[in-house]
């Protein structure tokens, strides 16, 4: 990339979605989103060069991991060099000039309708209609310009289709975060090493056979090692019912001796070992 | 429960919903449904005894873990006594009379629709409407006998609500499975053992500090006894940053020494240890 010219950022949704607001998290104001329809088309971008990065959801506090871009993951070479956890806010918002006592209808994606529903049940005057996408439901209020309606959806989306937020953070679980990968080519390098204030995570897939003991061999790698870890979670290989697929972060950078010396022995004990990214942690 | 009266078990969903299915493996026919707008009632209907049992999705192949439940089965004190995975598949249903060229609009969750879109781009004539719940959009073009609609949704709704399926299996991804755990009052005992071809299963939550090698010693109680892990998962502690919980499924029964072993020594090195359950595991 010059450095005239906008990097480019593949992103799943509206303009307006909350994985923009992970992209401005992950890369400031300066890039250009483009967004698409599916998590794949995401991924096809950045293969082709025609994005620079991607920003996708990787796991939900209420939700759960995202398999389908796990599995992307392991399908496309890319690395993983950042991540940011981001609190899923809703607010009600409505075209300039609507005010809270016009509304009657509330448009959403049926996931966003149904984490407030403390909210709908306390004016049940407001007709609740699912719609493809949150921030989708604010473009199509402030093109359709109708008087009654609002939509249910990110502040960011407001901002960007130049609607106002008649109610901020009506979702009924404030502990709904959503954690997002920044994705690059796998050659790319960084120009300067970045700050990592809260210390370095590295993010591997791994498989074993289904023995009893298995697992329990692979984390002592890094038990022995002392290396710390963040996550780990099982998932039953596809067509392969007796083998498992293990996704892990640790702390630690790969250039770290006793990491690369983990992740060696690891070898020794796994089928299948990939390292999808080393990146600042978030938290 | 008397013999004559049915048992009545809640499931989050419309009357078709896959959790209906789902009611209908673990318990058969026999059953009557309770369906719930939201997972909390299906859990408030089994405390309050307005229902006999439950049933939840805990796990999908594509989206992953569903966390919500996992967080129910901790707030409220059941047991689970079954489990099983059933294969999604989405079918285009359309009221009698209605045939596949006078399809216009198809009606469906959000979800659905985007997991059928393979289908959906062969068939542009058909405009994509997103629609509350998938069983429920079955029930909406039936009762509105609309000429031109179409819905996606289970065989299960198609055949609850009078419709007809036009296309069977019409979602892009065949290896898409959820699991469901069917869930007692804690003091229900069953009138006989049932059978357990497969092996008995069990499924525990425990917690640990996030001190290097935690989790390794945690399963040490398990290899020690070469006891064989189906599914291992890690989530953050709500509000305490440092701590995590473990989902683990193993297989064996609770009554088995070896078993209760290894839940003893497991219990000298969390801080929280709970057992969810122990049935006949489903594969």
């Amino acid at each position: 990339m010059s450095g005239r010219s906008r990097e480019k950022v593949a992103f799943q949704g509206e303009r307006g979605a909350f994985s923009q607001e992970a992209v401005r998290r992950l890369m400031g104001d300066k890039v250009e989103g483009l967004p698409c329809q599916r998590f794949e088309e995401v991924f096809e971008l950045l293969k082709s060069k025609r994005a620079d990065a991607a920003v996708i959801p990787i796991e939900n506090t209420l939700a759960g991991s995202v398999h389908e871009n796990y599995d992307l993951l392991l399908r496309f070479d890319f690395q993983i060099v950042g991540e940011t956890k981001l609190r899923i806010v809703h607010n009600l918002i409505a075209p300039p000039g609507v005010g809270f006592k016009q509304i009657r209808r509330v448009y959403s994606h049926p996931v966003a309708l149904n984490q407030c529903l403390d909210f709908l049940r306390r004016n049940p005057q407001m007709e609740r209609i699912p719609f493809y996408d949150t921030a989708g439901s604010v473009k199509m209020i402030m093109e359709e310009k109708l008087p009654d309606a609002a939509a249910i959806a990110s502040a960011l989306s407001a901002e960007i289709y130049g609607a106002r937020i008649l109610r901020r953070s009506i979702e009924d679980d404030r502990q709904n975060f959503t954690r997002f990968f920044l994705l690059r080519h796998a050659d790319w390098k960084p120009t300067r090493t970045p700050p990592a204030p809260r210390g370095w995570k590295t993010s591997i897939v791994f498989s074993t056979r289904d023995t009893p003991g298995a697992l329990f061999r692979a984390l002592s790698a890094f038990a022995l090692r002392d290396l710390n870890l963040n996550k780990i979670e099982s998932r039953p290989l596809r067509g392969k019912p007796w083998e498992y697929l293990f996704y892990l972060d640790f702390m630690g950078h790969i250039d770290e001796e006793r990491c690369r010396n983990a992740l060696n022995h690891l070898r020794e004990l796994a089928d299948m070992l990939r390292i999808l990214g080393c990146y600042p942690a978030a938290y």
